[in-house]
């Protein structure tokens, strides 16, 4: 068949909007109309050139929202006309990690996903006979896609595509990173670095979760009023506080109980450690880091009791979480149509990235 | 009273055996006559001035056992005839740390502690009317000392002291950072980077714990035939088996449940932390670092699932959770015998020192 794409031919180059050839699905795959998709500052970094591991051409876009139109073989969880949610953390129920009930990290499709590939080592799409690589098993820049059944969240019918898709990552990311990772419980003081669309997340995740104080970091004074709009009780802006360290401590009463990066800077990340708590203090590093920085600290840190962590997807299960963070959404215990600040054509895309880059979008969704 | 007592009166200089005076227990203070005590490499490293927050003169040792003699007006919790380890980390029960439930790392008498006096701000301990100072709240190189109540673990009377003693640090810091920390359960993988003291501590707390695979790391070959005598399954050392972090991870099907550092190298941790298991691996800093050493990683291995921690004294509480280590001890579900290697006199305690830095000992205890 045929999908209209956006398609990153080279790094650093604008997509262009090109009609692919697709491939239906084969045994254990699905073809999915995708109604909406996110664009993440990930699809960025890879765009930009910044993933060393960045294949092209591929289609980008991994945070969408859409409909099951045709199973393959042996497909059982999900059937045509379900409304899904793709996932570029799968959950397999069956390998090591799976099974271990300590990580969301299935490595069932791991190898071919980095590859750009499905399972069997292929690409379904192609574009004037030439393979185009698949991106982070989801390729949501594309109106249909192929994804491995369980790489395939089953959604509720009623939640709206322009939305639940902020699901497939930002809001499971941030949400998730306080709910399932950290495990924030009620009263517990909690401190986000980075108020973009992630440390949002964090916030809106901290207050569902009945945290006390909730602290947010960023040196943009116009988040401040975003930042309040989901939860957050006080703002520092280390351009105005001085060591931002010694701010938390002192605001805190001894350092906080979680803290988040959601910057992506290792500098930030470090701050973030030694904000916490003597005893207990938890930092989680949500961030992706540029190629080849790294986080440090002295041992002393930990060795008094601050322990460092990290999450991916929020430490979810892609198919058992994802669904019920987007009932949560449904039920109003957590928020997302503020959130998605412009609404794009496919056409549109590029302009995405430059909203996103400018920092005047806190979530732009193209909508098929 | 007079009480015959090590001095440390400057760093880098050998202990000297004197007579000194010693006032009597005051509010809430306990006069307790030192049995037995361990030489710590702590107590070399203030000794060897490497501790910038070391003080001169004092009295070090903080790995003892004894008998209490005399209490102060409102101690309750001790009585005279009653057998006790002095704690460097006390557990008054009542601060927020000890209220927390979430860690060992009481801060009572922090701020005294550290400036090596008692809780009212002065040295029970003079020399010809020049006070001495105490050490890390213990001071058990002097055959008697003065204690806050709160830095006492009562003890079963039938425990020999010339082998208890090492419950009050080394035993604690390596069985409790698997039980207490790690919080090892039976089947998990354990790797101990350094096979000293604490590390064979750790080992044998890995086997009490019921842990799979334990797998002991060391430059020195000879470590191998100790780490085998307290439950270690496996041996590395990195001079033999190249990259250590491929070959544990090789070894131990993707990675440690647990590893811990025992080395006090901020290499070693890096290696300790990035040879644990995606997903859920933990890496325990035991170690003390040398003063401006860092550790780094990049951030990816945190989000990656891999969890970095420390411990203090084992994570042990230390009046609740001490006792109950002797008593593991006496019921011989740990062991101590094998590890004090050399008991000394008083007068030879610097031999201790000696023994200890040419790596000829696992324990040195001067008995009084």
């Amino acid at each position: 068949m045929k999908t209209r794409a956006a398609v990153a031919f080279e790094a650093k180059k604008p997509l262009e909007i090109v009609e692919l050839d697709l491939e239906g699905p084969k045994s254990g795959e699905v073809l999915v109309e995708i109604m909406a998709t996110g664009i993440c500052h990930t699809d960025a970094y890879t765009l930009d050139g910044l993933d060393s591991e960045g294949l092209f051409p591929s289609v980008l876009g991994h945070e969408g929202a859409g409909i099951v139109r045709e199973i393959g073989a042996g497909v059982t969880s999900v059937a045509v006309g379900d409304h899904v949610i793709p996932l570029y953390t799968p959950e397999c129920r069956q390998c090591k990690s799976c099974l271990s009930q300590k990580t969301n990290l299935c490595t069932a499709i791991r190898a071919t996903q980095g590859k750009g590939l499905m399972p069997d080592g292929t690409t379904r799409f192609s574009y004037k006979g030439q393979p185009i690589f698949h991106y982070m098993g989801c390729s949501t820049f594309s109106n249909f896609t192929v994804l491995p059944e369980i790489a395939l969240a089953k959604i509720r019918p009623d939640a709206p595509f322009d939305t639940s898709c902020y699901v497939g990552c930002g809001v499971t990311t941030g949400v998730g990173a306080v709910v399932h990772t950290a495990k924030v419980q009620p009263g517990d003081t909690v401190v986000v670095f980075g108020l973009g669309g992630i440390g949002l997340n964090v916030i809106q995740g901290a207050r569902l979760a009945g945290a006390g104080m909730i602290v947010g970091v960023d040196i943009n004074p116009d988040r401040e009023e975003w930042g309040r709009r989901f939860g957050m009780t006080h703002f520092a802006n280390p351009k105005d506080v001085g060591d931002i360290v010694q701010h938390i401590v002192a605001l805190t009463d001894g350092g906080a109980d979680y803290t988040f990066d959601a910057t992506g800077n290792t500098t930030v990340m470090r701050q973030a450690l030694e904000a916490c708590h003597r005893g207990w203090g938890t930092s989680i590093v949500i961030g992706v880091a540029e190629a080849g920085k790294e986080i440090s600290t002295r041992p002393f840190q930990l060795v008094t009791g601050r322990n460092w962590r990290g999450t991916a997807f929020g430490g979810a299960r892609g198919r058992t979480d994802t669904p019920k963070i987007v009932d949560w959404y449904m039920d109003g215990k957590i928020e997302i149509d503020p959130m998605i600040t412009h609404r794009l054509t496919l056409d549109e895309i590029n302009k995405g990235f430059d909203l996103m880059h400018a920092g005047e979008s806190i979530r732009s969704v193209v909508i098929y």
